[in-house]
């Protein structure tokens, strides 16, 4: 891979979502799906320009496009054999930069800016090698895809000495599986039919349509009001049945105890999971409460706001977790995810990662497919969050069918946003919001 | 307590200390210490203008400067009487804003932002009632204390009545400790003799001069070579001898294992603790290096990059810390700093705050007074880092004698930087840089 970067854009991109409603839940009331958006352009002649987004609630987005600005001097000019030849040390180099990281160091602001910028570079090596990134990554040697990761901090739950054996363990049958997941898909479950803003009536609507389109699992918000939460169980276990797969979603609302306790009314509507029952920092927290709940066969998921590697190592070291859910732009990009893939197939948990917002499914996908080829080699227990917003805006949207995520196949990471809709939706001045400002319809 | 707030400006103030290589540790070679100043303006007739800063290391200062300009819009407009008389609801209203809480939660450079801004605030109250910081925490009562901090996610932990016995339990002897802070200070040791960026020939200098100044605890840096750590480990027990502590600071060099072994030629030493040994997020890391130095006696330290209440929690609930190092700038501000003191004294942990940079040492030893005055009622085992750089910039720089702090006299939270100081070292229009940047000493 020859060429070098010669330019770093980034476009503040929001969508003004929080004027349906959409995406509420305890701790999160109204708010604009946003990205910011990353284009890395080099001086080959190929008109490749890697995309790549981080994800925001709205509010904000603006200092993700500030943090990424920060970090631009650091890539451009780069030579790209340099950068993939040792993609690990790369992300090593830009995560650890001496000034910046006392700003993190990994995690935050900083963290996410890392995430939309590496999301780019990966969007621009599989455009590149003419590989969806899903294939990009199934066709890298175990050692190859060692050296993409920075096992700083987490050599004491994982060695390159173990990656490299899980990696390579199930090697030989990882063609089966491709030929699986070009058949069949990846599996989903839903989370567009229970978010907290929506009345009952909405609520059965949309678990009947749902259910017509074939989902077999459903998330649900709990966590505002404890009676709110008991009637809406009840309601959707009336439209779903005991035989599909109910998840309830806390979104951090609870402190320890509290969890718990909330928790003791709602076991009865036997949930696969309690997700983000207290805050994304509380290692010895969800150690807690999954120790409590534990009798009741309900698992404890977190994962979308969890930092980095650091603490999604300890998650798994102390049994805090039964799912782990990684995303897309939380923590440092692919690289960073692969750690968190091999450290859960070291501990022997399932992968289940987040997705919704804008662009979140359509990045993760890529990353729970490469799981299922080449570290857990499995589908057993694994379910891939999916919501149905804004998929539109992209070049290349996800395709659900019989509630599986059917594999990417154009080259790249599926990141790309079409023009139109970059234009549009650019904050402050595209035209959605310009008029949206115009009609006094937001708030500068 | 009346009045309106009618502006907040934030000014992005950098000093190029890199070029002295001041400031220089095993995973920040070259740093510009800087500030993100922020003023708070109210309707009042009485000048008195809040002065905050948060702390950075140059690069990125940018971002939070755009990060508080974020929450601006929050506290613009609002009432004095609303936002004091319940400051702990107002601190979680602006740390958990349900769109920006997305890039934290309460973590890097939106938590980072949020300490400029209520150190700011804090500084107002404290001008507003005549008051050094220290001298205002320390009039409250139990409650108006307990009600300046958001206990949620510390529960578990420490409850408000707890935190209400810590408080009350040594009231009445507060007046002989307050005589005795104003007589003597507050302990403080010095990291300014062993910055890994020394020769050996500065180094004896800095020690004999701190030993001639009456200094007794002295820092030294490790963690990039281990004969250069062992080397220069000797040089300052050769001047300090062995009845002086000395405290050893890795700043998050190794990986668990790694810290374990490295530690071992350097128990030798007698280290009182060593500090930052890995990834301040990694809380069964720090507990599992505890563990394995406990025979040597030698303490873990850690907080400076300790990112909130939550970690700060978790690090005592596991015995990973004998040493807990607050700092001005990190968590949010003198509201937050509360939570973890009660924590501490509930664990029954000495509070040894970080400090240097640029006005860190100005802010946090009001808060570790506090400490002393109201919730640990000692200084035995305590004591509080200074690095002799930058004071001169603040209009009343902190007062070193026999090794102490001297309470602070005038009223506010001494975060007030010169007029001169704010013009000159402004990046980068400030005379200072524009002069750096023409002369080609500085790359943007």
């Amino acid at each position: 891979i020859s060429g070098k970067i010669t330019e770093v854009k980034v476009r503040d991109i929001r969508f003004p979502t929080s004027l349906e409603h959409h995406g509420s839940d305890a701790m999160h009331g109204e708010v604009d799906y946003s990205a910011a958006y990353v284009t890395v352009e080099t001086d080959s002649n190929d008109d490749i320009i890697g995309c790549g987004i981080t994800f925001s609630l709205g509010r904000g987005n603006d200092i993700l496009v500030k943090a990424i600005e920060a970090i631009q001097g650091l890539v451009i000019g780069r030579e790209l054999s340099n950068i993939y030849s040792n993609f690990g040390k790369f992300w090593r180099e830009i995560t650890q930069e001496g000034q910046l990281r006392w700003l993190g160091p990994e995690k935050g602001v900083v963290h996410m800016a890392a995430a939309g910028m590496f999301n780019a570079l990966w969007d621009l090596w599989g455009k590149k090698a003419g590989k969806p990134l899903w294939k990009l990554l199934a066709d890298m040697s175990p050692l190859e895809v060692v050296n993409l990761v920075d096992f700083s901090y987490i050599t004491d739950a994982i060695t390159k000495q173990e990656a490299m054996d899980i990696l390579t363990r199930n090697k030989t049958s990882q063609k089966e599986r491709e030929d699986q997941l070009l058949k069949r898909g990846f599996p989903a479950y839903t989370t567009s039919t229970a978010w907290l803003g929506y009345s009952d009536e909405t609520l059965v609507k949309k678990c009947q349509e749902a259910l017509a389109q074939g989902w077999t699992k459903f998330k649900m918000k709990v966590g505002s009001d404890i009676d709110d939460d008991v009637r809406r169980a009840n309601i959707i276990r009336d439209q779903i049945g005991y035989d599909r797969d109910l998840m309830m979603d806390a979104n951090q609302k609870w402190d320890v105890n509290e969890a718990i306790e909330w928790m003791k009314p709602l076991v009865k509507f036997r949930p696969l999971w309690i997700e983000e029952p207290t805050s994304p920092d509380d290692v010895i927290g969800h150690a807690t409460i999954a120790k409590a709940l534990k009798e009741h066969k309900v698992g404890v998921a977190t994962g979308e706001q969890c930092q980095n590697r650091v603490i999604f190592k300890q998650l798994m070291q102390t049994n805090a977790v039964s799912f782990v859910q990684i995303d897309s732009c939380r923590v440092g990009s692919i690289n960073e995810n692969i750690a968190i893939l091999l450290m859960a197939a070291k501990f022997n948990l399932p992968v289940c990662p987040h997705a919704g917002g804008v662009g979140l499914c359509e990045l993760v996908q890529h990353i729970i497919m490469f799981d299922y080829l080449c570290v857990s080699a499995t589908t057993d227990g694994r379910v891939c969050e999916y919501v149905d917003h804004l998929h539109e805006h992209f070049v290349e949207p996800v395709r659900i069918k019989d509630a599986s995520y059917m594999s990417p196949q154009k080259p790249g990471y599926s990141s790309e946003m079409k023009a139109e809709s970059l234009d549009n939706y650019e904050f402050p001045n595209g035209t959605i919001w310009s008029n949206l400002i115009k009609e006094g319809k937001f708030k500068m």
